[in-house]
C-alpha cells in the first residue's frame, strides 16, 4: 500500500513550511555570521483549516549532535520568525519544525464560543480528554496537576473559585498540557541550512597594505621585516588592525618585470612580488632580502602586541623559475614546442607568470600541495589570507581548500581579490571567502553608491558577502583620486570607513595622496611600487594620518559602524550630498554620515530623517554630535539643513544623542 | 584519498550553474505550461578564467528516458537562456549541462592574437593537436576531414588557398571538431526540474456556472439534466466552453438549511447542494430530482457537441445523513457526548455539514475512497473538477490525489476554490491545482488591479498559478456590483474576460444583473439560489447576453487574450481609466483594453503606449480597431486620447492594426 503513498510518513502532517529565509541556493552554501551575532530566520508556515499552529527554530553547532530550540512567532500573512545567537566559531545548522497545536486550537475555539455566550459544557469535556492524554505522558507531579484539572473541566466545577470557563484557560497548566501533548504529526523542514560563524574581524576590520621592501632605514637598501616592526606604532596609531603584506616569497628572475611593468628589467631592479620564486623553496619560502622565517615570526609577535594581525597574500602562480616547474611538470600546460604555457589574456602575455593546469591528471596532488601552502603559514601564526585572483582558479578547488582549512582552524579569514564580474564575485563569497574586494573603487556618484550598497547590504547578498572597501590598491589608482588632491582622498576614506565595516588602504601611497597615473586614462600608478622600491616621506604635512586615525577611532568607539546590514540611505535634496545611517540593533548607537561628494565646492541641502525609526519625538530637540570636529548641533524634526565646505571638512560623522540638557538638568547645588 | 575530496568526481568541472529559473521551492513543485507552450529557462553560468563556455538545456517528457537538448545562449552578465516546446500532455523535466568549450576558447584566443598581429604558428599547432584529439572520436568521414585540417594547421599551409589563419576558423570543421571533442569535465545541474503540461483549456477557458434545478420548463418544478440540455444552445451562443454545475449529489435532510441560509427549513425547501447526501450512494450518486446517471451522461455528450465540457463540483464533506457516517464512523470526529462533530468556525456552527477527520488512524482508506470519487466521475466522462474549499483539506492529501489522478489522465483540470490567505492559495496551485479562484472579486480600483495582476502575471507566481477570474459566484455578490446596475456588471465582465485568460460567471444572476444583497454590508445574495429554486427571465431586455457573446468571440478570435503572462499595464493620466495590452509572442496579435472604472461618469485621458515594443514607428499612423463597437481610430505616436462614456460603452477592446491604407494601396485597375 505504501507504494501508492509517497507521502505515507507525512500523510497526516498538515503543516507546510516553505520559502525559508535566509537560504542560499537551496541550502547549498552557508550564510555568514560573526560570533555573537544573531541569525533571524523567517518562513511561510500554515496548515489547512483554522487550527492554531506552533513552530520552533532548531539550531546546533556542527560538533553538537543535539538541536537547541527557540519558539517562532507568527507575523502577518502566515510569515513566522525566530532567531538564535551564535556563541561558537565554526559551522552551525538551523531548521524548522511546526505542528498543529491541538491544545491551543481547543482553547482558542473555546474562548470564541464563550465570548459568543454559547454553552460549552461538551467543549470542556473535550478539553478534559486532551488534558488526560497529556497527563499520560507527563512526569508524576505534572500528571497529578493535569488530572485534577481534567476532572474540574469534565464535571464543570472549578476548585479555585474562578469561573470554570476562565479556569479552562489557566496559563501555567496550559503550558504543561501543551508541552506534554507533544508534537503530533509535526512537519520538519527537509533541509538543515548551514551558517559559517567567523571571528568578529571577519565583519569589522581596517586593513593597511604596505610593501616591506620600501621601509629600509637607510636609502638604497631593501627593507626587511625588522624595518616593518618599526612601522607598527605608526600603523597602530592610525588605528589599523590588519597589516597586509604582498607576497613575501622569493621573486622570479626569468622575464622579471622592470620599472613601470617594463618587459625589460635593468640589473638590480627588484621585480614584482607576485612573480613568485627564484631558486629553492617556492610558496613556503621567504624572499631572502626580507629576512628569515624567524624575523617573520617576530614581526607577527610584535604586531600582536599592537593588536594587529599580519595578513599574507597567497598568489597561486609561479615564475618560470619556480621549483614546482622542475619537480611537478605535470601540473603545468606545455605548448606544442615543448615550452611551458605562460599566462595569457590575449592579446596580452604575462611571460613572468605560469599558471597551474587545474585540469591535469594529477590534480589531487596539486590541490593537496596548494592547501599545504596555507597550512605552512598557518603554522607560523598567520590567520588572515588575501587570495590573489581567485576567479582564475577553479571554484571547486577553492571551496574544498577553504573548507578543509577552516574545519581545523575556525579563526581563519580569507579575503577574495576578485575584481571580476558580479556572478563569479558573489560565488567566491558563497563558496567560502570571508571577505571580498568589490566595485567600491568605481562607485563614485550618489546614485552609484546608493544603488550598489543597497544591493550589498539590503539584498540576500548581505547574508554571505562581507565587502571590504578599498579606495586604492597597488593595482588601482581610482580615477576619482587622480585629479582632486587631498580632498578626493579624504572623501573616499570617509566613504570606505563608514559605508563598510571592513575597509583598507594601500599606504603610504594613500595617506600621502599619491595620485599620478602611469599615463592619462590609466588607473595604474606611475612608478608603481609593484616594480620598484619606494622611499616615502611619512612626515609630509599633507599626510592624511591624523584624519585616518580619527576615523578609525570613531569606528572603534561606535559599534553601529561595525556592521554592514544596518546601512540605510536618507534623502538629501542635493545630488552632491550623500547621507546614511547605521544603528546598532538595540538603538543605543546611531551614526549619521553626510559626505560632500564634490572635492571642490561647498554644498548644502535639506536632509530628511525617519525620526520614529530612531525613537525620536518629532516635537523634541535632539543633538547631532560631529565626531570628526567635535561640533554639536541641535536639530528638531525630520528635516534639517546640512552644509559641507571641503576646505574645512568633506564630511560629518554625527553621533545621534537623544538627551539634550534642559533646565531640569541644572544642578542647583553644584 | 577520496575521503578528503568530497568534490572528487567534479574536481575538474570548472563551470558553475546556479540561480536557475523557473524553479519553484528548489524544484519541489512543477511549473505549469499548456501543450505547445515554450519553457524559457535561464541560469547563471560561468567558470574561472576567461575560457569560452557552452551550455545546453536538456528536457524530456516523463515517460521518455532520453534527454533532448537545445543550446543555451549567453545573455549579458553571465546569464544564459534556452527554451523548449512542450508537445505532449503530462510531466516534463528539464536540467542544464555546461562545460568549458576548449575548441572555441582556442579559436577566440587565436583570433585576438591574429588581430593584434602576433605570430600564431605555435597556436596553430596547439589547435592541430585539439583537432587530432577530436578526430580520434569521430566517425570515419569526419575523422578524415579533421585529420587533413589538423595537418594544414600544423604545417601552416592551407589547402584551400585561404590564408591559413582564416582557414583555422572554418565554420563547418569547427562544428565537427567541437562536437567530436565532447564535453570534458562538464557540470550537470544537480536537479531535474518538473513541468506539468496541461491541455490548452487549463490556461484559456470561459466558465458558466448554473444550478440545474432552476431551469425546469414548467414553474414549480425541479429542473433536471434534460432541462440543462435545453440551455446548451444559449450558453454556447454566449461563448462559454465550460459548464460548471454545483454538486449534483443527493442533498442532506438533517439540519437542511432553508431560504436565505435559515437554520429552520420549511417543508418542500430544496436545501443546499453542498450539504451532500441523503440516503444511499453518497458522493457517487445523483440527486434523484436531477435525473439519472444516464441523463447526466447524455448531458455530457450533448455539451460536447457544443464544444462545452461539464465541470463537476467536488465538496469533500457530508451531511449528517451521509452513508459514510454509518459505514466509516472512524473517518469522523466524535464529541465527548458521542455525537458527531459538525463543521465549525467558532462561534459559527454548520450543523448540516460534517467534515472528515484527516488525522484519523484509517486515513489511508479515507484517501483512497475520496480519490475513488473523482475516478468514478472521470469514468462517466468528466474531465474538469471544481474542488470546494480545498484549503480545509490537508495539502498532502490533495497533492497525492491530484498526482495519482493525473498520472493516468493528463486531460484533467482541477479548479481550486480557495478564497483564503495568499500563502495557502498559492500553495494549492503549487501542489497541483490547475486553475485557482483568486481575489479578483475584491480588486476594483486601478491601483488594486494593477498591483494584483502584476503580481499574478509578472512574478514567479505566474509559473504555477493560472488565475480564473469570477466577478460573482453564488457565495459572492461583490460590493462593486451591488450599487451601479448594468454598467457595473459590464465593467467587471470586460475586466475578467480580458485581464484573465480564464474567467467565469455565475449565471443567469450575472447576465441579468441580479444585485440585491441579503442585507446591507453583506456579499451574500438575497434569496440565494443556494437555498431555493429560482425562475430566471432569460429574455429580460437588460440582459448582458449580447455583450458576453461579443466579448467571448473576441477572446476566441484573438490569441493574445488567451494567455496571462503577456499582460502589461500602460499609463493613462486618469485614475478612473485602466489600460493594458496582451500580445502574442510573435507580435501578430496585440489587444489593448481600456476600461472606465466608473459606472457613472464619462472619463477621458491621455494614454501612453511603448510603440517600439509593438514594432510601431513613432512617425507613422496606425489603426486601433475597437472590436466591441467595430469603430476604427487612426493613432500616431505614443500618446493618444481616450474617452469612455459608460452609457455608450465602458470599455474599448482594441486590436492593433499596423497597416493603414495609403494612396499606394489604391488599385487603379479595380
Amino acid at each position: 500500500m505504501n507504494e501508492q503513498f509517497p507521502f505515507a510518513e507525512r500523510g497526516r502532517c498538515r503543516v507546510v513550511i516553505e520559502n525559508v529565509s535566509p537560504e542560499i541556493e537551496a541550502g547549498r552554501f552557508p550564510i555568514k555570521r560573526v560570533i555573537g551575532e544573531h541569525v533571524v530566520v523567517e518562513a511561510d508556515i500554515f496548515a489547512d483549516g483554522h487550527d492554531s499552529l506552533a513552530a520552533v527554530l532548531k539550531f546546533r553547532a556542527e560538533e553538537s549532535p543535539e538541536w537547541s530550540e527557540t519558539p517562532m512567532e507568527s507575523l502577518a500573512n502566515d510569515r513566522w520568525r525566530g532567531e538564535f545567537f551564535t556563541t561558537k566559531l565554526g559551522n552551525y545548522f538551523y531548521t524548522i519544525e511546526a505542528w498543529v497545536d491541538q491544545f491551543k486550537s481547543w482553547q482558542t475555539d473555546l474562548q470564541k464560543k464563550l465570548e459568543a455566550g454559547q454553552d460549552v459544557s461538551i467543549e470542556l469535556r473535550a478539553g478534559a480528554q486532551l488534558i488526560e492524554r497529556a497527563a499520560q505522558r507527563a512526569a508524576s507531579r505534572d500528571a497529578e496537576n493535569l488530572l485534577s484539572w481534567a476532572k474540574e473541566l469534565s464535571i464543570g466545577e472549578s476548585i479555585t473559585g474562578d469561573p470554570i470557563a476562565r479556569r479552562a484557560l489557566n496559563r501555567d497548566l496550559t503550558d504543561t498540557a501543551r508541552r506534554c501533548l507533544g508534537r503530533q504529526f509535526s512537519t520538519k523542514y527537509e533541509k538543515e541550512l548551514p551558517v559559517a560563524v567567523d571571528p568578529e574581524r571577519a565583519r569589522f576590520s581596517a586593513w593597511y597594505e604596505m610593501f616591506p621592501r620600501s621601509f629600509a632605514s637607510a636609502a638604497e637598501k631593501h627593507g626587511t621585516f625588522k624595518d616593518c616592526e618599526l612601522q607598527l606604532p605608526r600603523i597602530s596609531k592610525m588605528g589599523f588592525d590588519v597589516l597586509y603584506l604582498p607576497p613575501i616569497h622569493p621573486i622570479g628572475k626569468s622575464f622579471r618585470k622592470g620599472k613601470n611593468n617594463n618587459v625589460v628589467c635593468e640589473p638590480g631592479e627588484p621585480g614584482s612580488p607576485w612573480a613568485i620564486e627564484s631558486g629553492a623553496g617556492g610558496h613556503k619560502a621567504i624572499h631572502p632580502e626580507l629576512g628569515t622565517l624567524e624575523d617573520f615570526k617576530s614581526l607577527i609577535a610584535r604586531a600582536k602586541e599592537f593588536k594587529i594581525e599580519i595578513a599574507l597574500d597567497i598568489a597561486f602562480q609561479c615564475s618560470p623559475d619556480h621549483p614546482y616547474i622542475r619537480e611537478h611538470p605535470q601540473w603545468f600546460r606545455h605548448r606544442p614546442d615543448g615550452s611551458i604555457q605562460y599566462a595569457e589574456n590575449p592579446p596580452k602575455k604575462y611571460q613572468d607568470i605560469v599558471p597551474f593546469d587545474f585540469e591535469c591528471e594529477d590534480w589531487k596532488n596539486l590541490w593537496q600541495e596548494l592547501k599545504s601552502v596555507f597550512t605552512f603559514w598557518i603554522g607560523q601564526g598567520v590567520n588572515i589570507f588575501r587570495v590573489d585572483n581567485p576567479h582564475t582558479k577553479p571554484f571547486a578547488f577553492l571551496e574544498w581548500c577553504i573548507a578543509e582549512l577552516k574545519a581545523t582552524n575556525h579563526e581563519l579569514i580569507f579575503l577574495s581579490e576578485a575584481f571580476t564580474r558580479p556572478k563569479p564575485m558573489y560565488h567566491l563569497a558563497e563558496l567560502g571567502f570571508t571577505q571580498s574586494y568589490n566595485y567600491f573603487p568605481w562607485r563614485n556618484s550618489k546614485d552609484e553608491l546608493e544603488t550598489y550598497f543597497t544591493e550589498l547590504t539590503q539584498s540576500p547578498v548581505a547574508d554571505f558577502f562581507h565587502p571590504n572597501l578599498w579606495p586604492n590598491t597597488p593595482d588601482i589608482l581610482a580615477q576619482f583620486l587622480q585629479t582632486d588632491g587631498r580632498e578626493a582622498f579624504a572623501i573616499r576614506l570617509v566613504l570606505a570607513a563608514t559605508l563598510g565595516a571592513s575597509y583598507g588602504i594601500y599606504g603610504p601611497a594613500f595617506e600621502l595622496c599619491e595620485n599620478t597615473p602611469r599615463e592619462p586614462g590609466s588607473e595604474e600608478y606611475l612608478n608603481s611600487e609593484k616594480y620598484e622600491i619606494k622611499r616615502w616621506d611619512l612626515s609630509a604635512p599633507h599626510s592624511l594620518e591624523n584624519l585616518i586615525a580619527r576615523v578609525n577611532q570613531i569606528r572603534r568607539e561606535n559599534p553601529a559602524l561595525q556592521s554592514d546590514r544596518n546601512l540605510k540611505f536618507h534623502r538629501v535634496d542635493n545630488d552632491q550630498l550623500i547621507a546614511y545611517t547605521k544603528s546598532t540593533d538595540d538603538g543605543s548607537d546611531t551614526i549619521l554620515t553626510v559626505v560632500n561628494l564634490s572635492p571642490h565646492y561647498t554644498h548644502s541641502g535639506w536632509l530628511e530623517l525617519p525620526l520614529e525609526e530612531f525613537g525620536l519625538d518629532a516635537r523634541k530637540t535632539y543633538q547631532m554630535h560631529d565626531l570628526l570636529t567635535d561640533a554639536r548641533f541641535l536639530w528638531r524634526g525630520p528635516r534639517n539643513y546640512v552644509e559641507l565646505n571641503p576646505v574645512l571638512s568633506s564630511a560629518h560623522i554625527f553621533r545621534l544623542r537623544r538627551h539634550v540638557r534642559t533646565e531640569h538638568d541644572f544642578d542647583y547645588f553644584a
